[in-house]
């Protein structure tokens, strides 16, 4: 048990904790909906010690929104280009508390109006993990659905481009408020209205008329109210990976598991790409256990 | 006094009434923000009595979501084509409340799936009534901002096409939810941090990616944290009026007013259109009293 620590990926929504063998071997797990978006920062103390009751009193590592100004501690982005060891480089370690936080990593675009900016916390670790575990090639494009999802393009190792899009988070808005509200509470899955949804969101330019469209079609009797869910799932879907104009042949590297997975490599196959699954706890264990040998 | 009546233009979110005299002359007012969506439907006999203590005890004639599956009673859509006299028509009377409600236009599209559907209540009032005024010609191209902003487009006279963006009600939710929450509550105006919103979100197939640009801009320290919200705005108006390809040298007849008007004028003459701001409250009265002729 010497060396044993835990491990955090602890996302906007959800949080997943592992307890981690000296060699980097996953062991008991801990996930729940306590993502930062329900916390406040003074309730991570609290947090920190209700892991350790759980999975041991133990030095903690953790990645992902818990270092944003969301978070518990806002620990400053690196610049992409950015690999493992640019990552343990800027970790922020907390000696009275035994914490040590990874940083995100941020894309600061040009000085010109117009350049993207984008950044992201926690989805690195998976994706320099899945490269470093030998699950990706080290020049790849990743693909990590969840309340935002990540478009990661990699380069000899180091994270070279990052898009991030609100897909799930404005699905949950439109299913939870406003005008759509009460529509989209049926199942999502790959099926016609599903494809459907792919086709008229997948290079739109006008994405929030096709949202309406949801509730238009149904008004109409051309959407089954049942499959407005999936429908408009398709086409915040399509839109999303629709967007990119690199995918034509293309390997996919998606880390998502469960029905997200299905929706996703359906909608990069729907788009040309040819989707590769991958499994995202193990890519996060490789990749957090490189962090922890770098910096403990 | 004898042949007044009250016409309400009652949308999703706000609210409008006038008495109207005999002769099409709009008179005492009453605005407030008790849309459809603020209600339910056995709310309606109290506020038509609400209505009628202010403007007196008179016949009245509604049109706007009141007529919704939202609203009070629905009423059916007539089919586009559709004049004045396609929807009086088709309206609904309730001799027992004395309360006349107009039937929305529905865009069907055709069987093939990916054609268009689209609905909209109300807004074909205000069109058609400025076209009545001499304020539009009859063959235009309209843009109504709000909750929903509505495009139409008529010819000879008629409706015959419709597009709903839910651009208001997108910023509406990312404003009060969401990762985005609490960014965007500085003043929204058409200054430098609107235009770069607009040059972002103009004929962008990655809204949702240009919206979490937002975030990844005030992190990075490229957009102040008090311009965001004018920089989110002119994302979602910029994608809004740059989905369509069809405003190139074109008039555009506005229908809206105050800084919303401001707002789009900009981003139509950004698109390559040229704004003809209307008088939507004169519109209104004009095309609710050829209704009212048509039907009492």
């Amino acid at each position: 048990m010497t060396g044993d620590y835990i491990a955090i990926d602890w996302g906007t929504t959800n949080r997943r904790a592992w307890r981690m063998s000296a060699d980097g071997v996953a062991g008991d797990v801990l996930k729940d909906g306590r993502g930062v978006l329900s916390l406040q920062p003074n309730d991570y103390p609290n947090e920190f010690a209700a892991i350790r009751a759980r999975l041991g009193e133990l030095p903690v590592i953790a990645a992902g929104m818990v270092g944003s100004n969301r978070g518990w501690r806002e620990v400053s982005y690196v610049d992409a280009p950015a690999d493992l060891a640019t990552l343990a480089r800027s970790a922020f370690r907390d000696e009275k508390t035994g914490v040590s936080v990874i940083p995100g990593v941020a894309l600061r675009g040009g000085e010109e109006i117009g350049a993207r900016a984008d950044v992201m916390r926690g989805e690195e670790v998976q994706v320099l993990g899945a490269i470093a575990a030998g699950l990706a090639p080290d020049a790849a494009l990743f693909c990590q659905p969840g309340t935002h999802n990540k478009w990661i393009a990699t380069t000899a190792g180091r994270v070279t481009d990052i898009a991030t899009a609100l897909t799930g988070e404005l699905f949950a808005l439109l299913r939870g408020h406003g005008i759509l509200s009460g529509m989209l509470d049926g199942a999502v899955e790959d099926g016609a209205a599903f494809r459907d949804g792919l086709s008229r969101g997948a290079g739109a330019r006008d994405l929030t008329v096709a949202l309406f469209e949801v509730r238009a079609r149904v008004l109409l009797g051309r959407l089954a109210p049942q499959e407005a869910a999936a429908f408009a799932s398709g086409v915040l879907i399509g839109a999303d990976v629709g967007a990119r104009d690199d995918l034509d042949g293309r390997e996919v590297q998606l880390l998502a598991g469960g029905a997200l997975a299905d929706l996703y490599a359906a909608a990069i196959t729907h788009c040309g790409g040819r989707p590769v699954t991958l499994d995202s706890e193990r890519a996060f264990a490789c990749g957090i256990h490189r962090l922890w040998e770098l910096i403990r």
